[in-house]
């Protein structure tokens, strides 16, 4: 994210977050909108407005793709503040989660007005582009909230494959990004063609992403989140599903011993990371972000990008995200 | 709402919702949409898409206001499925609560898909008219957010004024009957200055209505809802705001020493509804109530409805907020 262009969008994006959301302070309402504050001064990389702000250049009207920029950011951090309800996480990005620092209450309700002011942020886009954007953005809005749905409902069961888990992260996370993308594109103008291949570019750079967030989270750096979080909440992320479909009777006999609470959290990380990788699953996990990353290019490819510092800027955030350390 | 007119209204509402939602079936998304399913069958008199259709009726273009009509009734009854978790309700409409049924991220979850198909219903609307009823539809979903916020934040405080109280009911509640007004005027393309008086009327019949709820659980027959619940649970209504500004020190320690949980719930709700008696709570609830009934006839005089079929169903609607017994 490094790249002159990705680090003047985000700085845009930033501008326009900042003088959206003071339309809406911290202590008004009823403090209403604090948590929202509190969750969107926690930082993040704000990759999704940046690609929205990217495709919207790329498609020659940037200032038209603002209101979708900050409806992207504002969606995403409202997805965050009601899953780690649900996820009962006690951090987001080092600090108390939403629910944890006031209360479930505030969470679901502050989650509320932030989604909708998501859609007042996308309502200020072109009044003749509005159809288009509100179609996508509504769609993609009920897809998370499918794949949140079938996150949840995986806990419980033992029949997961990995082709499950894929579609279950390509609803969950990659088609925000992919709409991201798309939005952007579709504010700016650009034929329906075009827009499709926005889509399926951030569809395929979310994939790699969220396959990266899982290897982080097992073999990797400091997120901000718990490392060996998934491991010790039993998620059945690719490299854990992996592990079970290509291990041995010994190997899945290990897993199922080591599957559920522990008095040993770093003996389980270990037991369980030893039998990824001795399955394979960081390989594979490796060689499929690779083939999504590969698949994002070629999008690029028939977009045929002109501006040449843009195109460098949309192939280092295919790259980053496959091999990002944080 | 025995009305031919609010009945027919009524009839195309339950089909326009059934059409709508069977694109979402029950059993589909690992079970997202059967929450929403649960709640929308529980019933409930539709009064906000019914008022849609009649003042779009009225400006002569009903059929264009269909998707906003779906939209208010979905918007409803999400913020239903939301507050029951942040009230803890175990019942809605004698029914168990979407939260006691499945759990607490089913309802969370659902409740956001579930606003997420309102929008997707409003954005069905003509495309010349869906900036004004998006502008309209997101004003009124961060009013009635503001509007919960203040009913919760009230909870803690002892200095709330009966005029605290009706602004916090007017967010809560009687914004998205105007709105629900509002919509289905400026779906049927009315001016700007009808569809202003469309949304006064729906303010005043909204906070009519608020009103004689607050009667009904004090003195009222069965709603569904715990007779004497808003007393149970201490809540700040208008009849108990007025008993404590208008009652003497002896009938305010009266009522500060049933503050809080009792083991004998009928000598509280017994000993509460005298004291709000003795200081004329109710007749000052019943005035006011009649107040705003006035006021919306005012409004619906300055309309002209012209058609002397809606011209009675509006004036029968009005009736019906404050006379109802359920």
């Amino acid at each position: 994210m490094d790249h002159p262009v990705t680090a003047r969008l985000r700085a845009e994006v930033e501008r326009a977050l900042e003088a959206f959301l003071g339309q809406y302070p911290a202590h008004d309402a009823h403090g209403l909108y604090a948590p929202v504050h509190y969750l969107m001064a926690l930082g993040g990389k704000r990759l999704r407005p940046v690609l929205t702000l990217v495709a919207a250049e790329a498609e020659g009207d940037r200032a038209a793709a603002l209101p979708a920029a900050v409806a992207v950011e504002l969606f995403h951090n409202f997805t965050l503040m009601h899953d780690d309800i649900m996820d009962e996480a006690p951090l987001r990005r080092g600090q108390p989660t939403v629910h944890a620092r006031w209360d479930v209450s505030a969470a679901i309700l502050s989650g509320d007005a932030m989604y909708t002011l998501a859609v007042t942020a996308l309502a200020q886009s072109r009044p003749d582009r509005l159809p288009g954007l509100l179609a996508c953005f509504n769609r993609t809005a009920l897809e998370v909230c499918i794949g949140q749905q079938a996150d949840m409902a995986f806990a419980g069961r033992t029949d997961v494959t990995v082709a499950d888990y894929l579609e279950m992260i390509r609803l969950k996370t990659s088609v925000l990004v992919a709409a991201s993308c798309a939005l952007g594109a579709e504010a700016a103008g650009a034929s329906a063609e075009r827009v499709a291949h926005w889509y399926r570019f951030g569809e395929r750079v979310g994939l790699a992403f969220q396959l990266q967030d899982d290897l982080l989270d097992a073999f990797g750096e400091a997120t901000g989140k718990q490392v060996g979080g998934d491991i010790l909440a039993d998620k059945q992320t690719f490299l854990m599903l992996h592990a079970q479909a290509e291990g041995d009777a010994g190997l899945r006999e290990e897993l199922a011993r080591w599957a559920g609470p522990t008095d040993r959290p770093q003996a389980k990380i270990d037991a369980v990371t030893a039998a990824m990788r001795a399955t394979g699953a960081d390989d594979a996990a490796r060689a499929l972000m690779e083939r999504y990353a590969a698949e994002a290019a070629e999008e690029l490819a028939a977009l045929e990008v002109g501006d040449p510092e843009l195109a460098s800027a949309l192939a280092g955030l295919t790259r980053h995200a496959i091999e990002r350390t944080v």
